[in-house]
């Protein structure tokens, strides 16, 4: 939408959030409610097979049919227009039964958000064996460890890297641990099922089913602490990058010197080794925490759906999965073009280090890869 | 860049902080340093004539320059790689002379927002109107006033209105007092302007008048606190907006029933009158208070130019303008919209209203009327 | 420190955060330090004694005591002094052998939280209570649906209920998992545990189990994401009680009138009946949410000690804990105190509700039930 | 409230926000009420005279009177009641005539604002002073400029800090600028000053002129955009503050080794210089700055009272003012012990600074110098 947003997506992440990719998850659920319905006898298997067929076919002018969703007052009821005009009576009328706006809008987010974090799953992975290798070539550097950015005493490279390493491996297993908990959303009108009647927990099973969603205890419209989990779980992702950036943008200063990185270019200085891949790890993150307020502290959604705060979450979630991505994607590059100037470090500091030092961080590290290994399988 | 963007900008928002606008405001910061300059006698006045003449030219491809500077680590290399390509020798040289990348892109986005302030104008101008419109008709209808969601005393929906006029006639003349005090920013590679030597003050004036802009004192590379007053200013206009939606949408509940607007559809109740703008400018506003805290809360930018905090900025600034907007054209639809239902105001007020309560309603709907027109003008 | 502050906090989370728990929990630290230093052969068992003993002795000025904290640099280093004036030479060399400042102040937060964890669970499981006996009381009571503050279609007042309580279910079950895995710090200067040598685990793990908490897999004195985890918990158990808020707030209003709660008085209109404990906790919720920022959302802290991120966690902390505690204790009294006009309620639906909204209702509300108590046994 | 409070205000501005400061607020807005309302002949002279001195005698519980507000649900029924007990029967029924509890609160949260603006004023001209001493002394210094904290190109001491006081300087100005403009609150039930007839205005004046605050066109009760911007505001003055204090951090780093101030104590390194007041400041203002989004980036108040946004506020405008007084408390302290190390400063040039860098950095020094002495005056 604006001029910079490259720098605060990836390519994968704009397509998993895109109007396209939204259109599809909309239509996906509606099959899926089709099909579990006709599971359910609520609705004759061909009318289902009708339905899903439909819903099967790639829209081509999604965005303009989001865009006129804000005209009508919601995005599912031009889609349903569009969908009852390629149907029969019969599956023109049970199209959609039982579910209402939020129902859609919801479990197609979370089918994206599912998408998401396999998107950042696969950035992470490519960022920890970035690190892992630095880690293990450095893990007897010495180098100084600063804290308020004053020299304190000696450590290892290979620990701080162990440092910005062990918070993404954790994360990672709790994207992992996350995905298959993200809840599929069917309520109906005002969220009882009534439409639905002895049959909406099996029919919200197969929904589930079918999105690779999971069966959530009840519809959960209005308790916005799911999403606010996984929201506030992926800003930690984007912090943890952003910490990176941070100490390598500070380990590259030329009066510290012992890192070197892609060097951006400079406009008025040609010579300038600027650590652009860091500094938009950073801005992205700075962006992803901002954004994520609209879900993690948002206004409660009033009774059965709220007046504006379910809206602004329509905007803000794919921001902080894209500027989550883009911190990902950037911290990667920063992290790969890494060059340690070791003599440097050394000189940072000063006398030879301690073999304790060297022992204790050690140990620290391979605690760390232990960890990660673990979680990847070991090379 | 997401599926739901379009509710979260205006089409002339969106314009504004296109990546066309963004360049061609580049250009034409580059345009006025040539022009400058040749006034100042820095650089000859042919050269300058030619700089202004290709920076003239529209580029065609401005997403993908833009792009590409992600890659590169500064947009304004790849434009000036870009230009001089189409200059002589002498023009390539002196090309962005004096100037450093944050030059241009602070001073585009200064004109990006006096733009951007300039259609947030004309959208307050036309809520204005339907909301003086509004006043002027019930300045002497009864309604109950609310406090705490508690009928409390009578008070008048003419006042209610006057209520939610003032503070945008307030905001829209303080948005007019902005714009002209927006200031350029030139400071050279490290703010200080040595390259343009004594000519600085006189460049910068040059500059400035070219491109409308005021002179700062100093640079203000990284002092952001004009950029954060004026984003801090456009929240409260959408502020603003978010209250008139947020009252229109509890006037408007079935039991109070005092107000009607252009209901939205809904997918699964066909005949439900959802206050779809009003929540649309409720949700807009919400996204550009998240937002504009990148700006009003920023860590600080370090030394001459900060990491990562400069560049959140790229993203927040326009995203701030474009959901201002939207909420501003949201509310604007809600109000236009509005029918009212006096009588059943005049029943929730039970007895008749006391001729007072009208005296004292109308005397401060007055005053607020006073102050429209003295910005607006009378009809 | 403010005039309002009593409303924004509860008694028992004042306590959890006071300078006296802190100064106690700090002191505390200490000494498990010198008993898990003892046992790994690090210091002497009579000196461990020593200082166990000095640590045990309440502080009577623990205010002013953190608060010369502020001159000198770090409160740890006061209260050092202080030890040490009562310690042999011997104990007061081997005082916080190991350790760093941060250690004990993350590790004496740690220890609060975990406290103030139990505080919540108190007040959560003491708001549960009251919410399940409205939903048994209620699960057959109709009442119209709401959806963008417009009516809907009927649902059950029981349903409702349980809709607020199922996501505070939830989330008791994360403060239960959470308390056991709050992680100890202990690195050191540096945090490579360089002084502890070999034994660096050893004691980890015997300072771990004396405060009750975990063992990490490295130090986390930069990775802020454990706390980050448990401070966006407990901004969503604020955001529950805000819900409860909002709706309690809403379905209060003279023309819904289908809740009423103990009232607040009025200072102009004796007869008025304020949603006061409703609004303290959308209140105290919204500052909850807020503050948490400043762990959510922070930038990084920088290599091995960040410059102001960690101190103004300091006050951040505290923050979210009390206002949390104050939402919790507020939204307790307001559903304590709700009396329900089942008679309106029915009113506002109209005609008679279908029975297959009371079974379809019933279902989901069995189902919360049964998840609270399979959490906290039946009655 | 918490433990570390101390660090996150100034004396001057705890008293200014405290129990006993809001009581005696809240007696003076009731004393100007009486006394304004018996100039326009509303009440008699006697009665006012009877309730400004009833009003005039400090009241020494101002904290269990608070805290009794919310249990009553309003702080300002619990002082009624106290200030009626010692009145005559006449003065009781006349006390608060025309006034609701949110005109009381708000009206004398303004004049704690004006009180505040004040204290800030002091701290900033302080600081001032000190920067400006700094500016003069160092006018000549070269030292390296340094953007994304890589070395760029030479400037000068005196610049950079000439930088950090031009947004002092004009922030100064915009306080000064506001504290006249602080508007009082006057609109009884609901707002529309009914209950004062005819002599609402001239009511109005004579509050306002008592206290010292201005006449708005209307009551403000539910439009907060004046209170955002005082404090919008005031966050500015925190990042100014911040942005020293990062620099300061900065410039402090071993390697760099350009300025030296206070050093804080160490608990495990003795000699360690850590920039504590430097880091105090950035972390106040942090605080600052998040708590800052109640009052602009709040959900609106609905209607004529909002249900918890107003009492969010409460908390919030309290700390904003006191974390911004501490972090220009604490950057004072900070400038005030800065030894600035000129000769590392030419060292890390390099080669000798060109005259243009001096010539071209002292002009703009003065043009600063000039802006900050037609504030403040001469020596």
């Amino acid at each position: 939408m604006t001029a910079f947003d490259p720098g605060f997506s990836t390519a994968a992440m704009t397509r998993t959030f895109s109007a396209e990719s939204r259109v599809q998850a909309m239509c996906r659920f509606e099959a899926a409610l089709a099909g579990a319905a006709a599971d359910a006898g609520l609705i004759g298997g061909e009318v289902a097979a009708e339905i899903e067929q439909v819903c099967a076919v790639p829209t081509d002018d999604a965005g303009a049919l989001l865009a006129a969703g804000w005209e009508a007052g919601t995005p599912v009821v031009v889609l349903l227009e569009r969908l009852r005009a390629q149907l029969s009576p019969e599956g023109a009328r049970m199209l959609h039964h039982g579910a209402t706006t939020q129902d859609v809008v919801d479990s197609a987010l979370m089918t994206q958000i599912r998408e998401g974090l396999e998107v950042l799953d696969e950035g992470i992975v490519s960022v920890l064996a970035a690190l892992r290798s630095l880690v293990i070539e450095h893990r007897e550097t010495p180098m100084m460890g600063r804290t308020f950015l004053q020299q304190a005493q000696p450590t290892t490279f290979g620990l701080r890297v162990a440092l910005w390493l062990e918070p993404l491996v954790r994360q990672l297993a709790e994207l992992r641990a996350s995905g298959p908990n993200l809840p599929v959303q069917l309520g109906g009108a005002v969220g009882n099922q009534a439409t639905l009647g002895e049959h909406a927990l099996a029919v919200t099973a197969g929904v589930a089913e079918r999105l690779g969603l999971a069966v959530p205890v009840v519809p959960w419209h209005t308790d916005r602490s799911r999403l606010a989990e996984v929201v506030a779980l992926v800003t930690r992702v984007a912090a943890s990058a952003a910490k990176i950036g941070t100490d390598v943008a500070q380990l590259s200063q030329d009066e510290v010197g012992e890192l070197q990185t892609r060097p951006g270019a400079s406009s008025s200085m040609p010579g300038k080794r600027n650590p652009i891949d860091a500094i938009r790890a950073i801005a992205a993150s700075r962006v992803c925490g901002a954004m994520a307020q609209i879900v993690t502290a948002a206004p409660p959604h009033e009774l059965e759906r709220g007046i504006g705060s379910w809206h602004a979450e329509w905007f803000a979630v794919p921001v902080v999965f894209q500027t989550a991505a883009a911190a990902i994607e950037a911290v990667g590059a920063s992290v790969e073009s890494i060059e340690v100037d070791a003599s440097r470090m050394a000189a940072n500091v000063g006398a030879a280090a301690e073999p304790e030092v060297l022992a204790a961080a050690g140990s620290l590290v391979d605690r760390v890869l232990e960890a990660a290994d673990a979680l990847l399988g070991e090379d």
